[in-house]
């Protein structure tokens, strides 16, 4: 059984703005770790000693095709899946495990983001392979990462009986809780960050697909028999469209039985923000994220990035100030403080308001 | 007997970093008022009901000069004293009076910085109608301007008894006080704030400097002299380097007796940092000065100024920031505190310490 992996590259995302942008969005963007490695190269380059290339597809939409290419160059052309809308990830799973499961039945599919940050790639390298050899054994399976604070802004796993080989059985899937419900599953000891990575045989989500979400089902059955008759991608402008816009938490991981989960603690961050960019980036002696040649005089704890293109960069100069973001791009310049990470999308609803669509 | 004025424009300056330069200083660069009117250029459209551009010096530096000239296209080249290196106020006011009373021996000379904002150009005429009349009358006469704080960072000159005509005996120039004493001048009413604005007749001046200032006044002859023999500029470059590197202040007003004051009140600014540049700039309902297109979303107080060249203007994006201070110009970008405006030197001498002339 050979095993894949499905990498889920079709985000958009405002919280990076300035930087991101709906033709360049987060997952292509060098956000934590490498500055010169995009998140979604470094996705996939962590998974290489277990996964090669050549057995890496990469989910992600139509308008996004040539630069997700560009970032890929080992890659073969053909391993990119081109959504021609985005239709949340539960047609992307499935559209992706069908496509691996006619070239090879028996695969094994391991599916990641492609936007998040790994500190420790062996430990990940090595939670990854148990969660495989959990797949291996028929059980749809997924990574907990271990919580470190009761955070909100996540799905909970509360964990339930051990498998052996390092697996337990999911109790259930818990969507995003409340602040005293997130500290008592901190507390408990029970529960852990689902971080939407998914292990399994491609047999078994296609029956999960059909026990649970019927009208994707359908669909994919009508994909499948376009391609056999060579006619995929018309068929594909026709059907995707049509398929439930649903998550696969919702639409499958919340539903089924028998699933497993391996807990994972590698460092992992979902790089949600300009504040968790800071968090990853490193630092001088004052907290400071800057970069090189900028001047900082009794500054401390900001962000700095110049994402300007060409290699004459401008001297960025902070006196007296402390905890902001300052991110300057060829045509915009955000400045805000680290805390107020989230309030960027205003920004963008403001572009938005005033038709500026081609700085969002 | 003619009104001729010497605008005092070879300042350098770092207190307006990044947009002012070595090659760029305060008084080119449109700082408060009309955006598109740099302060010098201000300086000499509000004085030219009384004095018109054919009978105004600008004193300025040989660096300068094409910049200069550019921005005053209405004040004939020739009219341009290009000091070779800067010398203070003394030796830039002599060499000027003395070029202007060769000319014209019973010249009355208005002599006036060149980067301060004056918000009631009407009320600023007038007062400059009554120091004419006042020098025309024999005095060296200043303008003093009546103070609204007890600033620190201005000489004072102490008012004594009236002498007709709305001018005033001076009893004493003060150099910058300490605070108490600060207090007490604006509390007392008999000081106003000295703005650097001189009237005199050429021949008080020179029988001034020649009482107080006799090596200044040796250069001056022999730069006279040279002029009758057709060979200024060369002389020029001889002597100028040899004057007392002096103010004007310190050289004579502080020893001269019968000088003239008239009092102003006509919205003076001396435009001294970024913090004025805010306090002067029009601003939205937030206290914001921002460029037209920047979007500000919870931010209040802040001056933005874009100062790049070329027409497609960056969208600047504030969040959540209070009271900064944010330029951009083509080399650099600067964020700071307004109060913290005085500290941009700390900038410059960075800059300066790294060998990074051309941005200084």
């Amino acid at each position: 059984m050979a095993v894949y992996a499905v990498i889920m590259a079709g985000g958009a995302g405002t919280r990076f703005w300035p930087a991101s942008r709906a033709e360049r969005p987060k997952q292509l963007l060098p956000l934590a770790g490498d500055p010169d490695e995009v998140l979604l190269a470094a996705t996939v380059r962590r998974l290489a000693p277990l996964i090669p290339a050549a057995r890496v597809a990469i989910a992600t939409g139509a308008r996004l095709l040539d630069a997700t290419a560009r970032a890929l160059p080992e890659v073969p052309r053909e391993n990119l899946l081109a959504e021609p809308i985005p239709r949340n990830t539960a047609p992307c799973i499935g559209w992706a495990t069908a496509t691996i499961a006619r070239r090879d039945p028996d695969a094994v599919i391991a599916v990641l983001p492609s936007d998040h940050f790994i500190g420790d790639e062996e430990a990940f390298r090595a939670t990854v392979a148990r969660a495989i050899e959990s797949a291996r054994d028929g059980r749809i399976t997924t990574i907990g990462i271990l919580p470190t604070r009761p955070d909100t802004g996540y799905g909970y796993i509360e964990v339930g009986r051990a498998l052996g080989g390092g697996a337990y059985a999911v109790e259930r899937f818990v969507e995003k809780p409340g602040r005293e419900l997130a500290e008592e599953y901190v507390g408990g000891g029970r529960h852990v960050w689902n971080a939407g990575m998914f292990f399994f045989r491609a047999s078994a989500m296609l029956a999960a697909i059909d026990a649970h979400l019927p009208a994707l089902a359908t669909g994919l059955r009508a994909l499948d028999a376009a391609a056999a008759r060579g006619e995929e991608a018309a068929a594909l402008a026709d059907v995707f469209p049509t398929l439930p816009a649903i998550s696969i938490d919702h639409g499958v991981m919340e539903k089924a039985r028998d699933l497993a989960v391996v807990k994972g603690d590698f460092g992992w961050n979902d790089v949600g923000s300009w504040e968790s960019a800071w968090e990853l980036a490193p630092k001088d002696a004052h907290g400071n994220a800057l970069p090189s040649g900028a001047i900082a005089v009794d500054a401390h704890g900001n962000l700095v990035r110049d994402m300007t293109a060409g290699s004459a960069r401008k001297v960025i100069a902070l006196v007296g100030v402390d905890d902001l973001v300052v991110v300057e791009t060829d045509d915009a310049l955000l400045v805000m403080p680290r805390g107020r990470a989230q309030d960027v999308r205003a920004v963008v609803d403001a572009l938005k308001a005033r038709g500026d669509t081609g700085r969002i």
